[in-house]
């Protein structure tokens, strides 16, 4: 078994922190985006689609998207649990993973692909959409502190992908674009601070 | 318990498609987007974000999130399995949904948000953001219909919700767009006729 990853990339670092949450260790090949590897023959033969993370398994099949590969350790490894605990938990926590994805995530990810001088020339590159997505990320950051004011974790009163979701979205796209909660936000800066803290966010 | 719906919407279809696949019965209730109710107080308190379908449990509690819903309902109603059936299964049926998501939904989604008619007014369109993901869904075709030689379904030898979500993708965006998979997509165009020919189809 191997993990395909292109260090500091954000879709990786969410399998990574969630391997290290699990205490799961998996042998590790660097395919750098920056350097273009992931288009390149060997990888696209691997992963037709060219993204990363990818985990190949001993028999040769390969497993690509990060939830994908998080589900196939939460089953072969179901401590401690990050998906929920029952059939209406799991639900709750796959609708916060996606609600960070789809309200997070993907928006910020619009932003920096659309306005950043990393994808320029890479890209068809639309500023009018990236500005579009950093209205949408500004809102999004007022409304999830405000969900997070009587709860510990995005989904509830545990740790769990969702929250592995969101801290990777802030520290590469937050970071980066300089788009970071900001301190008034109290409750989402609260719970930045303590998924930050843990162990398996130096992964 | 009961489902929140508005007619003819992509998303609430997935679940709809997905409870007649399982055989189970839901009260429906109807919720209209093109009335705007969905961004009406009432369901607002229900789902802050504004989104359908939703699902409103006895308890009063309330799951969003298409593939979330079917994620409760696969848990309560295993039979027939519609998220694979071991492991590695569930891993790639949770791979391909998203892939049907990433690849195709949501390209398909910008197209229609950022480029018809129904939207102007509704939301700020980038129409140069619509055509870049026309060309995005163009080229998803053609890697679907190979994807699609030789196997019968999104994810292998057995329908999935993968399945379904491509073909509320097609149904929906692909029929108001016009831009469906053409003819010479033999494997696509016959993997599209056979999804449409379930029973599941009309729901």
């Amino acid at each position: 078994m191997k993990l395909y990853d292109s260090p500091g990339a954000p879709n990786p670092r969410r399998v990574k922190i969630f391997l290290a949450e699990k205490g799961i260790e998996v042998p590790v090949e660097e395919v750098s985006i920056p350097k273009g590897e992931h288009r390149q023959e060997a990888f696209l033969a691997k992963n037709p689609l060219g993204q990363l993370p990818i985990l190949e398994l001993d028999d040769g099949s390969v497993l690509s998207e990060s939830v994908a590969i998080c589900r196939y350790f939460e089953e072969t490894h179901p401590e401690p649990p990050l998906f929920g605990t029952d059939a209406l938990d799991r639900a709750r926590v796959a609708m916060w993973d996606r609600r960070m994805e789809l309200q997070l995530f993907i928006p910020y990810a619009q932003v920096f692909r659309n306005t950043h001088e990393f994808w320029k020339g890479r890209i068809p590159q639309v500023p009018e959409w990236g500005e579009v997505n950093r209205k949408a990320v500004t809102k999004a950051l007022v409304w999830l502190d405000g969900e997070l004011a009587d709860r510990e974790f995005i989904a509830g009163d545990r740790y769990t992908v969702a929250d592995i979701t969101a801290q990777c979205t802030f520290d590469f796209f937050g970071r980066i674009l300089k788009l970071l909660p900001s301190p008034e936000q109290k409750h989402l800066t609260r719970w930045y601070e303590a998924v930050s803290a843990r162990p398996s966010a130096r992964a």
